[in-house]
């Protein structure tokens, strides 16, 4: 009964599918999200699942802020009570998202302790709100009443494998033996997962293996774009033969320092294009005429639009996967997570350049803008990437969704699970092997020599005797 | 222009595709095929291209045996003449699958010799035929001025990577550079395929890793069961509720002696099904009267049979897969190639009991029939089996063609290549990171001994000169 909570998991970009329950072929789907930009990815998913008649339900915490109470949404909610209120949860989260931002800035190692810290604080909110679950026992028993055919889980921390480490991994591992009630680990737990889906793909990554248990379905949310408001259009349109700019940071963060919107706004003053920048913060002075501000902007469509030339992007992989399925090149200013290693990507495979937000001067933006516009290169190569993301054997959310489907109907994927494990630490390492190797080596000459001395020792003997003879 | 013959290549099971040459987007396809049953899998994709409008044209060499004069091809044969004759070929390959055979059923070591100068020879033979196209210009040039989009080539060779280790492999490698005309090796030259397409799946094979310009596409073939002729569906019928076996050694053994086929047919007069086997010798004098000996049996419509309780077979996979793909538990009698690892995988998923057609007893074989028929964990397997291999995402011969046609269209997959095909083997195994770092370990240890001794002389001397003040 206590399985599910396994399921806040630590990995980066992963969507995790684990079939604990069995029931009918009635295909019921329990959820346990993450919040932010993951949402975007796992919501896409929940709404298709919806759209072919499985029934969904999505547990959330009392703190969570999944839900817009202004759009309703088709699946079910099950919102748990938890002693954490939703401005203390945004409060950790916004200072973890601040400090990783000095980090990615300045030197890793200065920041180093403090992350670690903050890193462990989250990790504990991260028990708490588990521990909480897990001994809600009105919940835990309607859950089970409920008989899910599947868990379908963000396996997200922020910073994956690497964290899961940093991380005191010693306590989650406590945490999860107990709740279990029998030894085991947050690794060995997750190794239970029946499916892999990882948002990411061959455009935006680099070919490495993978395990048969894993489905890259990078770029599922993206789709075509939509008509833009009436406003937003009639000012998209009087860019003329000149096209618009895209700029966003995320949904994140919203604002920055006066001092760095001046120098941004002073550049996107200088380009004939048109720009459409999404901030929060005080208008910066430098602000140009052909620049517009907008609290919200609809990314997709915009990024989808004709007229647009460049995005100027943080480097989230939900953003940069709608730069690709457009074909539009980028100007990456990574600030935290997994976003200079995103930018990293796109570099690269020639597709953006990468600036940093914090030092760049005016001139270093202008420059990137003017040179992924104008210059054939960039466009060719994010081109290059879209025709790799559109022609795919099947659409990565079709793909994504056969596999919970399939996960339902089989009871699991236990033919994809690799062997591996099943295997102790030095059987994974050969070491058993490597062991016995060694030992017949060490018998085969330990006797060798044994034998040799044993007739050097005669022969001599004989010698000496045949000498006396 | 001498690239294409470079497509006799030596791995089994594998199906390798690659994109030398450019024209516009008319989707034409030159293959490069193998003999027997590997030719099987081929066709199946090659009727399946001219279906969907591609033209294709068939490389075969005057002792070739593709074609069935009986059976016209929609597609184009291109037929360059050799010196050596079909009997020829196929004596050498008669005697190397004997020896094979040998091999399999004795000790390995016996026999390692003479097989190794037996796929010396045949290997040889590959060279003479590769040679006589790449110095054929009338050929070459016709080919050159067709210009295709892909080369289809069967990399095999018999028993794979092993045995492109066994056969004098420098032979190839100057072959290869010889007709290129620069310093390359085999490998280097097959490592430049676009995508592989593996004869295999899940449901056969184990999970292990795999690039991403690997697709498994196993059992492509399989397809519904279409009607039996009407005497072969009165035989089977006849069967009543006990329904019929299924018993081939495939096509390249149809005889063995006459011992051992009195041992087969007294095993099969004592079961109550009714069995249609395979076979081209002399009638078994213990032949029961349930069994009907044919020189040639529709092997797909026959497994896809509702009547159908077991298949005897020789292991092959083509045979296997039809078995998986139609839900059949199999009794394994495995000669040679690939067939003894082939079975040793059904039995481990439990859809298959192995014996030796060499050694076996009347009894052996009349336990392992009863065995597969009557108890339900072969059944059951063998159904969860085929179950995976029909709830795909998409079928393996769809697959297949849309990796094909992708490498039409994008003119190659470049973005699947791992760079490690561009390492040299001491970066492939991080020797030279290894080097640096031990380089700078060394250099730290000299660094501060050095500065260690220097300051204990340093106070040794201020000790003494204190002493002495």
């Amino acid at each position: 009964m206590n399985k599910m909570p396994m399921k806040w998991l630590l990995l980066l970009q992963l969507l995790q599918l684990t079939c604990y329950f069995s029931s009918g072929s009635c295909g019921k789907v329990l959820v346990w999200p993450v919040e932010f930009s993951h949402w975007m990815n796992m919501k896409t998913i929940l709404d298709e699942l919806v759209t072919r008649g499985h029934e969904v339900t999505v547990l959330e915490s009392s703190a969570s802020t999944l839900i817009d109470p202004n759009k309703p949404l088709a699946m079910k909610f099950e919102t748990f009570p938890i002693s954490l209120t939703k401005d203390d949860f945004q409060k950790v989260a916004k200072i973890l998202i601040e400090t990783w931002m000095l980090v990615v800035k300045d030197y890793f190692w200065i920041h180093l302790s403090t992350m670690q810290r903050l890193f462990e604080e989250f990790s504990d909110i991260g028990i708490k709100i588990c521990s909480e679950v897990v001994s809600n026992k009105k919940l835990m028993t309607k859950l089970q009443e409920s008989k899910f055919d599947v868990v379908l889980a963000d396996a997200v921390g922020p910073c994956g494998e690497l964290l899961a480490e940093m991380y005191n991994e010693e306590k989650w591992n406590q945490f999860y033996s107990e709740v279990l009630g029998k030894p085991t680990t947050l690794v060995e737990t997750m190794g239970k997962a029946e499916m892999w889906l990882i948002r990411n793909y061959w455009d935006f990554s680099f070919p490495r293996p993978r395990l048969p248990n894993v489905e890259f379905v990078g770029g599922l949310h993206c789709k075509p774009a939509k008509p833009l408001p009436k406003e937003m259009e009639e000012f998209v349109q009087s860019s003329g033969e000149h096209g618009i700019v895209v700029f966003s940071l995320g949904s994140m963060v919203s604002n920055m320092s006066e001092e760095r919107a001046n120098v941004i706004a002073s550049a996107l003053a200088q380009i004939p294009q048109k720009v459409l920048w999404r901030y929060d913060g005080k208008k910066p002075d430098t602000l140009g005429p052909n620049t517009r501000l907008y609290k919200w902007i609809p990314q997709n469509d915009l990024l989808g639009h004709p007229k647009t030339k460049a995005f100027i992007t943080h480097g989230g992989s939900n953003g940069i996967y709608e730069a690709i399925y457009h074909g539009i090149p980028m100007v990456g200013l990574p600030l935290f997570a997994d976003q200079p290693h995103n930018v990293v990507h796109m570099t690269t495979k020639g597709a953006a350049i990468r600036l940093d937000l914090e030092t760049m001067s005016t001139e270093d933006l202008l420059n990137a803008l003017k040179e992924v516009i104008n210059n054939p290169f960039y466009k060719e190569n994010v081109m290059r990437l879209s025709a790799i993301q559109h022609d795919q054997p099947m659409k990565p959310l079709d793909r994504a969704i056969f596999w919970i489907e399939f996960v339902m109907r089989h009871r699991g994927a236990q033919h994809l699970r690799p062997a591996a494990h099943d295997l102790t630490w030095f059987q994974y390492h050969s070491l058993d092997v490597i062991g016995f190797l060694l030992a017949c080596v060490t018998t085969a000459v330990f006797v060798i020599t044994k034998c040799c001395l044993f007739c050097c020792r005669k022969f001599a003997r004989i010698g000496k005797k045949g000498k006396k003879d």
